[in-house]
């Protein structure tokens, strides 16, 4: 059986043909910033006829789309994802790609759907209580309990971000003070950067970004820095493995977890380095002695929710 | 259907019959701490006896037996119980229990069996996504996800009172830093007040244990401290107002959950004020907007534990 898995970033949509196995063909298109949620959902539409011609297949061969939405996804229906035009607010976003494309839809949130892959096809393999963990811009998280996908009684689970690990300490993106996002989302270190150099402290990462000619600080940036020896941003990092080794073990104490898969960005960008310094922090605050739960790199990279986006789809 | 329900804790053994409604009749006896297994055993046994006579009933009415125990619970197996002597090291206390009593028997976590009470017949009726919190000597935390009991895939599940709030912060008596349970458990508020103390603050915390001629600083001993305006007991139960809102919130914002439910000696001595404060400063750090999570006081008290595990037996 073949599924066409789409991912939707904030920046791109990203589209794979899946035989259940491996990816047939994939492509990579623009999110728009401007115009409405049509302009979204046509965008979708062409990014599913594109990779369909990109693996030379008909319509009749695909069986199902999946797709991997930012915001709250309850049936079918996604709501509350403010980086996508016209996906504030609520509708249903599996029968408006279900009549364009003329074939079943299935619609996961987009980090659970990089879990889902991860549990399958990555490295969950085998283990069926399960947390993802995707640090970049932000820092998300994806959820699978019992050899299943966990999202909550309204769609609402999985803000590993949003774990409340500094209580009363540095303000987050979202608001709030002392979440996990705080001090591990790229986001919110290039603030601290910001406001640390204009405080006066020396860094190099902002010439490292106009030396690689990018807008803003990327995580091969942030990676290319730290290996120059910065030191400001060797701070900031230590307090983001810090927070995400908190986080971590936060989950895993409450709900017995065996595994921990971190990718996202700019986990992919620092390696099996960084993981490892995360579960050696972790291992300071897990409660069941010996530690039960390995925390270990995902497998899939960038590929990985639309991968997950694919298999959800199968799941019907 | 009559089962009997044994709630089995560090200092008491309460034991309930129920009808499925309501308590037919109770019987509390102390917990052995010196002797072996057998001597725990041989008095579960006994206040399954004395329970069935004081509420009239013969062998042949009771249906089963539920038992509530500490430690963590797998397939009828407990293990890591380290406050009950005997307890430690792993064995099958259904069997045990069933060969004392003649009786079915089926086992739950002591605090996974008070969330199962408070779901089905206390502050969490109608919920099926659900947290309860116990604060007392220490803090426990029971979940109920998609309406069924979550203990997790090796039955290490809901340790609420170590989830990470304040990352680096104060020792907790479980020897890692910064759980809840190191400012919001009695005994780590209990512990940090000697250490004022004996630094020279001010408190009438000892004075008043003494008066109500208690050995230790009890739940009524805070109660009563804190209505005399004691300002070193205040200022702590202000820290543990703030950790058991940040571990809250924590929770409700990975799993999307419903409702809290908040017991425990401390907490039903506190009443509802002290759960009301809880939920203000919650509210801060609650992702979901609006949060559709309600934080509500506990409702079933000191039987709670033995009324879930009355329940949990009627299951099987």
């Amino acid at each position: 059986m073949i599924t066409i898995g789409l991912d939707l970033g904030g920046t791109n949509v990203t589209a794979i043909a899946h035989d259940g196995a491996k990816v047939l063909a994939s492509t990579k298109h623009r999110t728009p910033t401007t115009g409405g949620r049509s302009d979204v959902l046509d965008l979708l539409a062409r990014a599913v006829d594109e990779t369909m011609d990109a693996a030379g297949l008909k319509r009749k061969h695909v069986a199902a789309v999946g797709v991997g939405s930012p915001g709250i996804v309850t049936d079918g229906t996604v709501g509350n994802a403010s980086n996508v035009p016209g996906f504030q607010s609520r509708f249903a976003l599996d029968e408006e790609v279900a009549a364009r494309t003329g074939l079943p839809v299935r619609v996961a949130n987009d980090v659970t759907a990089a879990a889902v892959g991860e549990h399958r096809l990555g490295s969950g393999r085998g283990e069926d209580d399960l947390l993802a963990v995707f640090v970049g811009t932000g820092v998300g998280g994806g959820l699978i309990l019992g050899g299943r996908p966990f999202e909550g009684g309204t769609g609402g689970a999985g803000e590993f971000g949003h774990l409340v690990v500094r209580q009363g300490g540095a303000v987050c993106p979202c608001g709030r003070r002392g979440c996990v996002e705080a001090y591990a989302g790229r986001r919110a270190m290039v603030l601290a950067a910001e406001r640390a150099v204009a405080g006066g402290r020396a860094s190099i990462l902002f010439e490292v970004m106009r030396e690689k000619g990018k807008p803003r600080p990327t995580s091969g940036v942030f990676r290319d820095t730290l290996q120059r020896g910065d030191a400001l941003l060797t701070e900031l990092l230590e307090d983001a493995v810090a927070t995400l080794a908190a986080g971590i073990a936060t989950a895993v104490n409450l709900l017995d977890l065996g595994r921990v898969v971190v990718g996202g960005g700019l986990a992919d960008k620092l390696g099996a380095p960084f993981v490892a310094r995360i579960e050696a922090a972790a291992q300071r605050s897990l409660f069941l002695q010996p530690p039960r739960a390995r925390i270990v790199p995902a497998a899939l990279g960038d590929h990985g929710g639309a991968i997950g986006a694919a298999l959800v789809a199968r799941d019907d």
